[in-house]
């Protein structure tokens, strides 16, 4: 999974650990037990759900193979919180997460407790030769910052269907900046080298770093904001075919949709919800929830195209990272208007690349094998990140990826061209 | 809705009342607040929207009309808690229940006591002649008591998808009953009178009181059990087209059904999912989770029919309610052996009668009107009761009524047929 | 199946069967190869099939058991054209049935004669006897011409499908009609019999004969016209809750219905669909293709309730046939202007009666003991007949039963009222 | 539409529409008109849609724009025949193709001479600058000669839900021959240059040729046969998750797949339905009928891959076509054993990539420009050719693109692997 020839340290694997563990709690600490159980629909999954699953993954990857006479909470937890690692056994339906009750929060916070004491004194009583258990928690941490993410978006989905639509966290006021202008830099494409060159943690599929052929491009200094969104909803872009992508229409108009997700109209001002409650949409804010679909969709109505994953890693792998940050200040909860221009990192970026193998790709033996490789089919590589992606996750080789008709999660766009 | 004379006095009504109240609560005190936000499909809702419902029932029909500037903890509260008075406003939808995390289950219990409070003092203020007011307490009540049965039977659906199976009371020994022999009452029919005569509390559809004319008829003195059923099954019977309805087998084949609800097969034994956790089935307990279809293609395989809802009230409407009631010592959880015959009461039994109104019957005016009126259609009558419902609601002439295809209720049958 | 002691004479059968089959022929006539293979929905068969399910039906049960030797054209026909009778055999899925190209029009017509002249030869050479093959062909007549009415139906049906709403029939002028007022006719009850007496043809459903008890009724003394209907649309009935049953309301708003099938707004005039093309909808017509939940939900916006069963029987058992009759002119199409009042069979009526078993009803042995028996649930009874409804078929004790969602064949209604 | 600098000459092109409308003639005359009707899902259109789409794209592109006051036979055809063209106004739904018997063949065929003898009368009227009518009647046949192959796949597939299984054609013997062995050719890579270079026909979607970077691969010289699936399934290929995209095997189960479609067993023999009827599975004969899902599966589970697109366009631009041709001789209905390797076109084969526009492309202006850049997303590009293509239709450059999960097409598959 790690493709680092040179795995952390351990004390260093422990710090992360404690860390990303104590992080996740803080995460899920202003809910209500309720709260915890909320499952929306099969892509989402409760939180208590996603704090009991990457304790079974370290469980399961960690601590089954290695400490003599292990012995977990309860046997039946492999089943119920296994995700999808098919050679790790048979887990529950996916679609009945919400319908867990026991074991309730309490539980899950014993189980949290008893598996980070069993890795702590496993890696206490390591011999000098177990770097290969630094790399397994290390992943195992990555995971867990994965899932935090996820537990951000899937919160915000499942409390959205709450007609009382209320606040995970209380509104601040949003800083008010003025509109950034859309600007483009050239690049000039030729033979280039894309993927993780293996220094510091990178997932399986970033790898291996292989040569592409670009021909000249322009891309975009900043997302597509709020404001630019609503120019594009208010020339009719939703219900012009003509920019759209035939599944994409059809999707639009069975599902209604007329605007980005969780916006709504009231008294001629367009409003969002967001785990700070209802807000009025912020202009200059990069646009957000948006499928690929629309982001496809807008980028014709502008006359652009969307960027290729290759062309997005070139543009920006010297570029710094934008400012709405999940960091220690915790500002997660909805996103501020843009710094200003030529960073990344504020919003999720669809682009025009379907999720596949790199060239050489093999995905490792055994359930870690699942990890990526068996997605890679109909799903789009996402470039960037989020306030709700943890600031250790954010580099430019990262390759998250989601189906076209997805929105819930912090999805937005940049736009590209072909250059002159 | 009460089509008594006489309604309670006020004292009686207030008893009542208190008494009610306090079921409920201990009815929810064994669960965490995990259990009490189940909904496992559309027609079963969280105990905390039972214990929330219950509580807007009195607050929408006495405190809103007749308290001046009464306030309610949360105006949103009568959108969320109404279930289906379109008359009393918009509603949320039904089958996202189980989403409503706030107001969680502490915020519940401050709705219940503040509505507690507040009838209190609205009751102990009124006149003499507010005596509708105690028919509306006492109407409420049996609402409640309605609901009581439905938090147990939704809850015991809810907790049947957790893989752990967990138990909502700890077994207890089942006494051990030696089989009931099969024998039947001949009635001789002619020209006679159904329905409720007013005496005391009943629901609109029970009357108007009216002549019927029957047939002569037999029926059994016990309903049908467990070890009958399995004479059945072993027979074949739920793959033999012969003894179904054609709706009733493409509804069993498209679900799979080869036993009742929440059995399976352990090491040769027939176990089932009760309240009390997986039991042993109890061959000389009635038969229950069975679907009108099952319980029709049941009687035919038998040589006889269902009876008719007549039949059934001019046969048992002198008879001793049986011995698996949900009294005081709060006997839910999983049904008892058979006590003996003649009685009824033990489990609710499929009638052959369409739930359609009595002669004369007209609903009162208001939303009060939609109690049963708007559900006069597809669904059947069934006559008697289980252990989880409220003794006051056992009647010979009470109709509950349900669908054709549902289980997840204490539904099972009782054999009759034409007398020579 | 018959009822009848005296089943006809052999002679009087073979009649009867020529002119029937005859009539099929005659109505499937005027159409082309491709729309007899039209079928736009699983309840509606494509006219081919109806055309070989019926010339099936004599060699199942009368050809096969009777004739030593008997070579079908094609041994496969069995099992394309049984419809739902499981006791004689597997049978090909009902809702493909329009994806049967072969055999083709000219190959069923092919299989029509060879039934028809062996047919033919067996009655010839049947010994005196042999009167119970006169009962079963009688029998198989009267099944062809419930299949006839079906057969136009379910053409119309597909037909609407169609964007150029083609006709069947050139259009003919409708008479010029006043409105016919809307009177009742009361009606004393008491202890009543209905049922058929067992003289001439009858389904086994329409028996035994037996009492009913009935208190005083009104009846109206002609249908509803779409006249009546337009005033309930107009005055918001479609959307009104407080008319509709719950369910009724649920499947008229999933569908969105606001007027009867085929109907639709044009030049401020309603149009309706017909077989004879598109037509202004006649204002003294009766009201057609509204299912139960429409004409219940008019019956209660009316003041009034639809009769049982028993109190049609009773109030028109003497009454004249009406005008709108499928005679040998074959005046199919569309129905026509009332001619005036007290009579019944312009249009099928919906009654509030679950289609049920008539005390004492049992079905015959073996599979044509599924032919009505096993429709017992769900089903609501209809009485009277329609322009599509062969006059052999139209008698006041006929029970037709249709789902109360069910909209495409020719259904109507009459109001009824608890008398003073 | 058209990238080739000079179109055809205009008296070529009208060779090339009279052979090819007679093709299409040639396709349908062993049918009947039942035949001609039948669509069994939503993607596939009866053949008398297919015989009507294909005329309206000559009267829609070239006849209403060039000749003054022309008149169609029936102005609501466009509306029925227009398939996906949303600037060329209204359409049709496509799942209701089957439920219009009107037109019927007949019209339709008179629909088909009305055309061709005003797009005769226009070519021999036009003068010598018209240049683009030529242009635009070549697109028009290769239009129809994609609607010829889908004819005989929709045919295929529309006869295939018929259990009396009839022929479209009487079989043939099949050559026998013996095991072509796998083997695999190596490629260099590099920096190679893909896509029409605009000599002669393509479409839109095939340029511009552009610079792609291929690292070293190996091809296989011959297709997957029936022979390798066979031995893929007894190797319980199907059910082991594994091999399998995780959405893969989630359609697999759903759909119960466990050999390709068309396939059974019977007597220990596998057989297929073709167009030739019931044929037992020629073992040495490609694969075909199987998904994107199968196909990826098969390769990960030989160990090997999908080539990409431009691998495949590499390795096989110099290659001969294969045997399987629909030739003069008209040889479609049934795939015959491999000819031998090396060669390419006797089946289409799944490629690794998504249908993706390349590097510059820009689709036309208007209605033309929806042909194919409007399908761009969640497809995967197939390379070859099969029995049911024109020999016209291929070439090394065209790409074809289908769902992941669709199996109804002529689909096969050929390894390939990286290179050392």
């Amino acid at each position: 999974m790690n493709v680092a020839p040179k795995p952390l340290p351990r004390s260093a694997a422990m710090d992360l650990f404690t860390s990303t563990r104590a992080r996740s709690q803080a995460l899920a600490a202003p809910l209500c037990p309720e709260d915890m159980m909320l499952q929306s629909m099969e892509d989402a999954s409760p939180v208590k759900w996603h704090l009991a699953h990457t304790t079974w993954f370290f469980e399961e990857f960690i601590l089954k193979p290695r400490v003599r006479n292990y012995a977990s909470p309860d046997d039946r937890f492999a089943f119920l919180f296994n995700s999808y690692y098919t050679q790790a056994g048979p887990r529950h339906a996916r679609d009945r997460r919400g319908l867990v009750s026991r074991p309730d929060g309490e539980a899950v916070r014993d189980y949290r407790a008893h598996v980070e004491d069993s890795l702590a004194s496993l890696m206490s009583a390591a011999r000098d030769d177990s770097d290969d258990i630094a790399a397994l928690v290390e992943l195992g941490c990555h995971h867990e910052m994965q899932h935090q993410e996820l537990l951000v978006t899937d919160l915000l989905h499942g409390l959205s269907f709450n007609p009382l639509l209320p606040a995970y966290k209380d509104p601040e006021p949003l800083p008010v900046t003025s509109e950034v202008p859309l600007t483009f830099t050239r690049h000039d494409g030729g033979l280039v080298e894309i993927g993780h060159d293996g220094q510091g943690f990178a997932y399986d599929c970033e790898g291996p770093r292989h040569k592409v052929w670009l021909d000249p491009f322009d891309i975009a200094d900043r997302p597509v904001t709020n404001r630019d969104w609503i120019e594009f909803m208010e020339d009719g872009g939703y219900g012009d075919t003509r920019h759209w992508l035939m599944e994409g229409h059809a999707v639009a108009t069975r599902e209604g949709w007329e605007h980005p997700l969780y916006w709504w109209r009231q008294d001629d001002e367009w409003w969002t919800y967001t785990l700070r409650g209802p807000q009025p949409v912020a202009l200059d804010a990069p646009v957000v929830h948006v499928s690929y679909y629309e982001a496809d969709a807008f980028a014709r109505w502008a006359g652009r195209r969307l960027p290729t994953e290759a062309e997005h890693e070139v543009a920006f792998r010297t570029a710094p990272i934008g400012g709405n940050l999940m960091g220690e200040a915790g500002a997660i909860g909805a996103l501020r208007p843009l710094p200003g221009k030529g960073v990344w990192g504020d919003v999720w970026e669809w682009t025009a690349s379907d999720f596949a193998p790199y060239p050489g790709f093999r995905p490792p033996e055994g359930a870690l094998g699942e990890y990526n490789g068996k997605f890679m089919v109909n799903q789009r590589v996402l470039r960037g990140g989020s306030c709700a992606t943890p600031k250790k996750q954010m580099r430019t080789t990262y390759r998250t990826f989601f189906y076209p008709h997805q929105r819930w999660q912090m999805l937005g766009l940049r736009l590209a061209g072909d250059a002159a």
